[in-house]
């Protein structure tokens, strides 16, 4: 490590909004980590919302050392209809606001730092389609966050992929039964509907009630991915079941995008394995009886997240460094050729 | 008209090959018509296709007035996987080899004529998203061909989407009903299976087959659209429910790229308004449930191509003409500025 990585005014910050937390990474010039934080979101008004926010940032900040004035940039992702030019957010699962501009609020209460603002999965893309690139030539890539919803992020072409409206990748909301169980969203039968983790603990809950025999806890989706692991069978088909709905997403997906990589990632992924064995079974399924499916549907093309790793906070970090420029410093494995090559 | 449209070295060839037949479309400078040429397609081997190729555009040549000295290049669009910098193509409908030279096999018969190669769809989504935004700012779009099967074609950041193996847009393929009818893929349920034309024909025939009391003529799609035109119930149900499957489709596709324009296109969308109305009505139902479909699903980002009209070709001619550049001559319209966008 030379002196130049330790200049104070280096300094980045990484910011994930979640629905009930906030992760927030400090890295040195480098990228290195400095610091990690994770804390609670308040969510009572956007005033206590913006000030849960702020006090994580400078609580991370405090345990790197640093501070504010030496901070170049900061990089947020929040679930919700982002517009990345003018920092706002609409939709987000916090704040019932029609657009509320966080980038200028807290650059306000920041001494005016440039503040980047991306859809939350958009920023775990970047991370993803980086990393992926560490030891490949990728071009198309999507990022799967499987957690208390499912949504994706998409670079293509070697550039995220906003779509329209900033909402692309709402694979979530695909409609993939129409008669089937009630969506978060209204309509009935989305994929998150039938496999996110609210719908993996649904079916452990109704499989429990309705008095068969099974080990499962019925508190969490965890639940039934340990009582599968043990070898309850009752668990086990809910996972069958939920992997053939995952693994026909990520055939459509494969169908519709094309994409060279697909990155899991969220709170169900962290299951590793379990989860992506019976997604890889239908997939295996669908290769045999198609000569289509067998060329695109390669098990490879899926990986896992590893468990302790944070895209999103990453991914933030990442887009306010591509956002300021000058990454040519960085020495770390070919960072900057990668982030050169990245488009926003 | 000015003399320079008449210049004879400015001539631009488009070709639109098919299953069975070859469109050909000749432009001068300008892109103004010529003329046009529809013949069919030889598959007996790959010399006879080549050369049903070769007499259709001499033939088109020949009734514009014009020959190969005058041609300033000639884009093609053909089902199938197509690598456009080598001009081959895998796959292809008529072609049953792995790699086919196309390109260069033509372009060796043609005095060494510039020929630009690409999947049909592909030239067809330059097309719309170039027609599209004479009165639009549009930067995604979607061509969806519904015909003998179901695949789509994509300009996204407004560029050409490819995919990392030139087959995005395989949505025929994604899978809707893991127990529904065979595909020609080898799949079941693929939406190809359960909407393209020979879907709709199969829907029709089965219903007379059962003795319901219908108007339908078995032998044909066009049967059942004419049939529920007159009222017929069981031909109204039929389309009902393939509309079903189409709207949930695009539904998918907005939630998946969230384009800002649908352009439907391929034999079975010359029914128009009668292919139209069952996909709006399902729409409508999914945004009567959703205020995130309601938001995104909105009836007017559909658009039926006029039944007059080739894609195909026009495709092909804008991308043999954005691939040779120089078009600051082109007067009509603003198709310079649109075609001077467009990234390929």
């Amino acid at each position: 490590m030379n002196l130049s990585t330790k200049e104070p005014f280096d300094t980045l910050v990484g910011v994930d909004i979640g629905g009930t937390k906030v992760d927030v990474l400090v890295t040195d010039s480098e990228l290195s980590p400095l610091a990690e934080v994770r804390s609670k979101v308040k969510s009572n008004s956007p005033e206590d919302f913006v000030s849960s926010i702020r006090l994580a940032v400078s609580e991370a900040l405090n345990k790197a050392g640093t501070s504010i004035p030496q901070v170049r940039g900061i990089g947020i992702g929040i679930p919700g209809q982002v517009v990345p030019e003018e920092g706002t957010v609409r939709n987000a699962v916090n704040l019932e606001l029609s657009e509320f501009p966080l980038a200028r609020i807290l650059s306000d209460q920041f001494d005016s730092l440039p503040i980047f603002l991306e859809k939350d999965v958009h920023n775990a893309a970047v991370d993803a389609f980086l990393r992926v690139n560490e030891n490949n030539h990728i071009e198309n890539l999507a990022f799967v966050n499987i957690g208390t919803g499912i949504s994706a992020g998409l670079v293509l072409n070697g550039r995220l992929y906003r779509g329209e409206h900033g909402m692309a990748g709402e694979i979530g909301h695909s409609v993939f039964l129409p008669d089937g169980p009630h969506c978060s969203c209204g309509n009935f039968g989305c994929l998150e509907a039938l496999a996110a983790g609210p719908a993996i603990e649904r079916l452990g809950r109704e499989a429990v009630e309705s008095g068969k025999s099974t080990r499962i806890d019925v508190a969490t989706s965890q639940g039934v991915f340990s009582a599968a692991a043990q070898g309850d069978e009752v668990a086990g088909n809910i996972l069958q079941k939920v992997g053939g709905y995952l693994g026909q997403a990520l055939q459509n997906l494969v169908m519709a995008y094309d994409v060279g990589k697909i990155v899991l990632g969220g709170g169900v992924s962290r299951e590793g394995k379990r989860l992506l064995e019976p997604i890889l079974q239908e997939w295996s399924r669908m290769a045999e009886a198609s000569t289509l499916a067998a060329s695109l549907l390669l098990p490879e093309i899926i990986e896992v997240v590893p468990a302790d790793h944070k895209p999103g906070v990453w991914g933030a970090i990442f887009v306010a460094q591509k956002r300021l420029g000058s990454y040519d410093h960085i020495k770390s494995g070919n960072v900057t050729k990668r982030l050169a090559n990245l488009k926003l």
